[in-house]
Parts: structure tokens; C-alpha cells; sequence
């Protein structure tokens, strides 16, 4: 083992090309893998030859052979897989789409599967198989060694999105008696210490964290310097039941680039780095638009009776609220009879109304998530919203307005602006009001905030333009 | 100053607590300010008891001050501001909000300025300049000693949102000839090298980078063996020019802590640490949400100017695609006149129409974002988006079927259900179609694609629904 390591060492110093990563003839300029390198692998596996497959991606980063197998058709997938099977590392498991995961895991014997999981970080080991049926699991953990077994199933204790499930157990700790040299000896001397690291965790007799340091300070201090001296006190410490997003927030806002897990005593029983945060900080970040418009998870390799029952679900819904809309509509239905235009004109304020609210709301949410506005700025928030809309609903009346006086007639012009301005600023009201109130009502207010605001902005449209409507004595 | 230093770092020593970031009584549980510490700093300030705000402030990290200045109003922020001048550091400053930032500057004198960037790293100084008039960074660069204002002056030269401009200048680079011994050596003498770094770049005669070398490696090999054979020959080079979202997405990829900028002539010039990047990874993740709506940056904080000026220009749009649906509408006024009906029904086609294109653009603008759809698998998803369709379709037509025949009657109930597979199907393909087309054309597929998505489902839907009524002989 030690000698192919060696082996490997030599061969990769005598390399004669810098490899770039994300670079070279398989990528187009924006690092995505070219449509004619697809097909040629495509083209390969058609015609069985799997030693100009491997040859083709051999050369590739972990990450790029998992992009490639999810571009691939679930059948050329699992050709491919099998193609390059020692290319199939644990890193390319990890990098793999949840979904494309486990409909790949789930073709594969129990046994091979433990056989991967053999070689992965706890947290990717625990990620590969949180997502498998409980039968599934039970049979991939039977044939994991006792050690990684019991790792796992201490992780798959926690909740899911948890600080303990995303956790890595290993990490290098040292007791707050040690000097700089001390450490530097300790590191040089434990074959068994983790290779890749970015700070030190620096605890008491009892294994509560007192401080990190970094390892570039360690190399710039001299080592006679207590390592207490040199630590950083102010610690971001993780409870291991924290919910992933505000794991994600805590490494954002504190810059940390890695933080220590803590148990209900405050011992330390894990860490997280940044690495492995920054596809949550990306998921979190991107979720509330596919939340907000009833996508569900949405992602396009999520299956599709996920995905349709996700969708269908908020279609439904929304259909609730345009029969409500209707019935609005419906007790108008006189007035109509005697004045098409009135059909005519209506979709267009509850439209720009909806628009108008969508705005709102998707600036709110996402200061909500990103945890701008709280309660000590709703109110500035919420007059700022009322500014905005109200020159947005001026600017846009003074257009339908006049061109409805021109093509219809004057006071239906003064009807249709009216409405404009009244259902722009309810609008703007609901986009702030109905995301903050499900916020205090610890609810996720990407997930059912549209279909309350565009209930309000449908019905507020044709409510108002049609009610105007009458009121002037246009029809009805 | 040295001696300064030492006395503060004793002091830190016997600090009997530790210091636990972003908890305590100041914060909720998800590490927001409470607001009651909120008013607590209000009141003190409106009492002018600057002792006690300072009091107050101290112990927040630079984070949570920046959080504190930006839940204020904008006259409490400057009182803030002069009642903690010397807790005002560049660490808080560079986490300000964008325009938070840029309205407190303003409020300075080019002096004061040019104190604060001083302090800040190049990266930071640039980013608090860039967005300021010409004359006011002109002002500002002349109070700046030369180095400092050559290195910002160079910056400012690369385009915005480029990784020239994110960069840092500082970094450690060393000669490809240096053993672990001899880094070790030149790290402990060199005073005058940065404290805070993750990676060592080996470079060559040229000073191209050869190569990167994790910390962790280095305190774990032997004095004796050579960089070159420890180093991590596999590299991601960012080209100065790069953009910020592309850099964001290299991050992400490889799972890099820092990376190397080179220039055309690939010379080391700068390094990105992902401390600085995980900002832009939420941002551009965010963003789609608010592009999607036309709520331009959509940030909280935007002076009210910008954000009516690119959210009215959002409602025109939409006023424009809302008069096509009217026409349509218009076309069909006959039968409406005849059947009140069908203005009553009418919304609710368009809207569920609407609602599935969202979904289906959503998911498809998440993908191209993320480079999970590229040209080899953009069939595969069409083929998807349309079988959830037309299972969404199904379901959507038999629920609005039987309540439209039980309401009104069957024909017209066979009318809606037909209208609404229709719709739903059309709003399905482009809601992919739409987004993939502007990818192509190299326009952002979030900005454009929900104008012309709406326009489509919504004229589809009076369209289809409309048009069979009157086919059918229903009405016209």
C-alpha cells in the first residue's frame, strides 16, 4: 500500500502537463461538458467498446464523471457506471444528484454498495444512504465493518438536515495543555490523522472546544508559543441539531471555513467545512423560487410521480383560489352582460395586480431567509413597499387609463386607472404582509405565500374594476 | 504597537469566558438581533448615552454590528456610527449590504474614507469603492498611500463582478525548488507575509502556478521532501476576466477553499478564498427568484428610485402581454355576450395555465443556472416537463370538468376540461422552451422568460377555451 502510494507520487511528479481542472477539449467555456464529447461517449457505449470509454473519461475530475453520468439516460447511466468501474471512486458517488444517487445505488447488490460506502467520509457515506428504503439500509449497514456501521447509524440518528447528519466525525483535536512544537510533532508523528484539514480544535480535559486555530498561524508561530496563545476564543460552535439552513447562514455570515459540532453537554463531536456547506448555501438559497411558484423539490432529475404530486398539489390549490376569483366575477355577471368591455379589461388588472404582488413578495422572502427583516424593520420595510407601489400604480394607471379612454371611453378609463391603483398597492401590502405572517407563524413563507397573495390580487382586480364599474353607473 | 499586541493577546488569554459567536441574549434562536435589543440601542441613541451604546455593541461580532447598522433607519445609522467610530472596522464596513454601505460613505468625507479602506484588504477597499461616482473613488484614491491606491487602481481596471476585481492581492507563493523545511523557514521569518491563508501556490520561473499545497499536507510531511511532491499538480485556474457566477459555480464544483487568478499570460496575480465567495454563491442562487419576477436586485435596502424603476418597467412589460390576452378576449366578445358564463370561467384557464408554465420555468431556469441542462439532455427534459403535463392536465380537466358540469352543464364542463389539457400541455413546453431558447441566445434565461411565458399561457388559455365554446356552438 505504502509503496503504490509512492509509486503514484513519482509518476505524478514526472507528469509533463499541468492538468487544469474544468479546462481542455471536453468543455465549452462555460465548464459545462460539450455536446460532442457526450455523444462520442454515448457512441462508445452503443458499440460496446469500453476501453475507448474509460479512455475518454479517465481524464476527468470526480465532479465532471458525475455530471456526465447525469446527462446520460438512466440505461446509458449503468452502462457507463459499469464501463469505468474503478473510476466509479467514493468522490463521484458524493458529487452525484441525490436522485441520479440512488436510482444508480438501487440497481447495485447490498454488497457493493457497502463496498463504496467503505470508502467514503461519514457525512458522504450518510448521505448515500439516508435517502434508501429502511430494508435497503438495514442490508447495506450489515455488511459495513462494526467501526463505519456504528458511525453511521450514530449519525442517522439525528435529523435529517441536521448539523449531526451533514457532520464529519473526523477531525484533529488536541488538548489546551500543548505547545505550537507540540502539535507540529503530534501531526508529524499520527499516521492515522486525517490528511485534510483547515483549523485545529483546541479542547479541555472534559472535550469542550475552547478555541480553533489556524494552521496558518501554527506555521507562523513559533514553537516554544502555548497554543492557548495563539487560538482564536471567539468560536461559531455548531449544536448538533442545528437545521442545515441555519448552518448555512452561520457559515456565511461568520466567513467560517470550518466550525466545530457540539453535543447537548457541549462536547465536541464533529466538524463541518465549507465544502460541504456550500451546495446548502446554493440549495437553500435557490429553493425559494422553485418554492414559491409549487415546483416542489425541482429538480429535473427528481422522479415523476414526485415530481407531478408536488405540482398537482399546488395547482389544485391554486385552482381554489380562481374559483374564488370566479365567483367574484360570477356576481358581476349583469353588469358584464351589459358591458363586454368590462371582460374585456378585467384580466389586465388582476394580471399587473398579480405581477405587482409577486415582486413584493419575492423580495421579501428573500430578505426573510436571508434574515434582513425581522420585526425591528417590518414597518419601514412595509412603508418602503407602500412608496414603491404607490408610484408603480400610479405610472401604470395613467397608461391604461388613457388608452382605455381612447379606445372605450373616458370614464371607463377613470374606472380601470382607479382599480389599478387600488389593487397595485393592495398588492404591495399582501407581497409583505402574508410572507411576515407566516414567518411568525414559523412557516416556510416561500411555500404558501403566492397562493394567498395572488388570491388576493385576482380577487382585489376584478372586485375593484368591476365594483367601480357599477358604482359609476357604467353598467350593472 | 508589537507590545500592544502582546498585552491584548494576555488579556484574551484570561478572558475566564469564551466567547461563543452569534449566541447569547442578544440573539434569538435563529441567531437573528432580537428586537428588544434592537430598542434597547434605539433608546440609548435617541438619549444620546453614547457610553451605553457603545456598551451595548461591544461584544457583537463585526457581522452582527454590520446586521444592527442595516436594521436601523437610516438617520439612526449614522448615530450609531459616531457613537462606536473605533468598533466601525473594516471587517464590519465589508460586511455592510451593498447600499447600506454606499449611503453611509456618502455621508463621509474622502479623508475619513480613505481611512477606512487603509484597513481593508484589496479586495474589500475595492468592493466599498466600486460602486461610487467617479469624482467621489477619484477624491478617495488620492488620500490613499501609492501602493494601496496602484493595487485598487489595477483592480478597478478588471471589469465588474470579474475575479480581478474579487481577488486579493495577497497570498503565498513560493518557488517549485523549496523543500517543506525550507517553506516552514520562510513562513516563520517573512514578518511581513499575510496571517490568514488556506493554501500555499508553488510556482515556476515564470510565476505560473505549478501547483497548490493544502496547509494540513505540510504539517504532515517530513522537512526534507520537495514541494513539488506534495503539491496538488490537478489545479483550478481562474483567468482574471472570469465571471463572478462562473467563478461561484467553480467553487462549487471542485469544492475549493482557495484558488489561483492568473492573467492572459497565465502569471499568478491574485488568489479567491471561498470565504469571499460564499456571498456570491447565495446571491446569484437568489437571484433567479427575484429576476423571475422583474423585481430587479430586489434587495431591501435599494434606494426607492431603483427599485420602482426597474419594477415598473417589469409592469409594462406585462401590461403590454396583458392588452394581447384582451384582444383575444375582444375577438370573442360576441360569445361572452351571449354567455356570462365564459367571462366567468375564462380566469380560471389562464391562471391555472400560468401557474403550471411557472412551475415548469422555475425548475427549468434552477437547471441552466446550476449547468445541470445542457444540449444533451435538453430532450430528455422536454419529454419529462411534457409527460408531468399532461398528468397534471388530466387531473386538472376531470376536477374543473365535473364542477363546471354540475354549476353550469356538460357541454360547457367538456369545453373547460379540454381548454385546460391544452393550456396546461402549451404552458409545459414553454415553460422549457422559453428559458432554453434565451440560454441559447445568450440572454440571462431568468430576466425575460416569465414575460413571455405569462403572455403565452395567458392568450392560450382565452384562446383555447373561447375558440372551443364557440366551436362547439355553445355561444358566438
Amino acid at each position: 500500500m505504502a509503496e503504490t502510494d509512492l509509486e503514484d507520487m513519482e509518476s505524478r511528479t514526472l507528469e509533463p502537463n499541468d492538468r487544469v481542472q474544468g479546462e481542455g477539449e471536453q468543455f465549452d467555456e462555460e465548464n459545462r461538458l460539450k455536446p460532442e464529447f457526450v455523444r462520442q461517449i454515448r457512441d462508445a457505449l452503443y458499440d460496446d467498446i469500453d476501453d475507448s470509454v474509460y479512455d475518454l473519461v479517465e481524464p476527468l475530475h470526480p465532479a465532471d464523471i458525475a455530471d456526465l453520468l447525469e446527462l446520460l439516460d438512466r440505461d446509458e447511466r449503468r452502462d457507463l457506471a459499469s464501463a469505468i468501474t474503478d473510476l466509479m471512486s467514493g468522490e463521484v458517488i458524493a458529487e452525484l444528484n441525490d436522485y441520479v444517487r440512488e436510482d444508480m445505488i438501487e440497481a447495485l447488490p447490498p454488497e457493493a454498495v457497502a463496498d463504496i460506502v467503505g470508502q467514503l467520509e461519514t457525512d458522504d457515506a450518510v448521505q448515500l444512504i439516508e435517502d434508501l428504503d429502511i430494508p435497503d439500509q438495514l442490508a447495506i449497514l450489515a455488511e459495513i465493518e462494526p467501526g463505519g456501521r456504528a458511525a453511521i447509524e450514530n449519525a442517522l440518528a439525528y435529523p435529517e438536515e441536521s448539523a449531526g447528519r451533514l457532520m464529519q466525525r473526523e477531525l484533529v483535536a488536541v488538548p489546551d495543555s500543548m505547545s505550537v512544537g507540540d502539535l507540529i510533532d503530534y501531526l508529524r508523528n499520527n499516521d492515522d490523522l486525517i490528511t485534510d484539514f483547515w483549523e485545529i480544535f483546541v479542547i479541555d480535559h472534559r472535550f469542550h472546544p475552547v478555541g480553533t486555530c489556524q494552521l496558518s498561524w501554527i506555521l507562523r508561530t513559533p514553537r516554544d508559543i502555548a497554543l492557548t496563545d495563539v487560538m482564536k476564543r471567539d468560536q461559531t460552535l455548531i449544536p448538533v441539531d442545528m437545521d442545515q439552513e441555519e448552518v448555512a447562514l452561520r457559515f456565511q455570515k461568520y466567513a467560517l471555513i470550518s466550525a466545530a459540532v457540539v453535543d447537548e453537554s457541549g462536547r465536541l463531536v464533529g466538524q463541518l467545512t465549507v465544502d460541504d456547506i456550500v451546495h446548502i448555501i446554493s440549495e437553500e438559497a435557490g429553493e425559494d423560487a422553485l418554492l414559491m411558484s409549487g415546483a416542489g423539490d425541482g429538480d429535473i432529475n427528481e422522479p415523476l410521480r414526485d415530481a407531478y404530486s408536488s405540482r398537482v398539489r399546488w395547482l389544485v390549490a391554486n385552482l381554489g383560489t380562481a374559483v374564488v376569483a370566479s365567483a367574484i366575477i360570477a356576481f358581476f355577471g349583469a353588469a358584464i352582460e351589459q358591458l363586454v368591455a368590462l371582460a374585456v379589461l378585467m384580466p389586465i388588472v388582476a394580471s399587473i395586480g398579480g405581477n405587482a404582488g409577486t415582486q413584493t413578495m419575492a423580495v421579501t422572502v428573500r430578505a426573510i431567509a436571508m434574515n434582513q427583516l425581522t420585526r425591528s424593520n417590518t414597518k419601514r420595510i412595509l412603508m418602503r413597499e407602500l412608496k414603491v407601489a404607490l408610484m408603480n400604480g400610479a405610472t401604470i394607471a395613467v397608461l391604461i387609463g388613457i388608452a382605455t379612454s381612447l379606445i372605450f371611453n373616458p370614464q371607463l378609463g377613470g374606472v380601470i386607472a382607479a382599480a389599478m391603483i387600488i389593487n397595485i398597492i393592495v398588492s404591495g401590502m399582501a407581497g409583505v404582509m402574508v410572507p411576515v405572517a407566516f414567518e411568525r407563524l414559523d412557516q416556510d413563507p416561500a411555500v404558501a405565500s403566492s397562493v394567498f397573495v395572488t388570491m388576493i390580487t385576482d380577487s382585489m382586480g376584478f372586485f375593484a374594476f368591476l365594483g367601480l364599474a357599477v358604482a359609476v353607473g357604467l353598467a350593472g
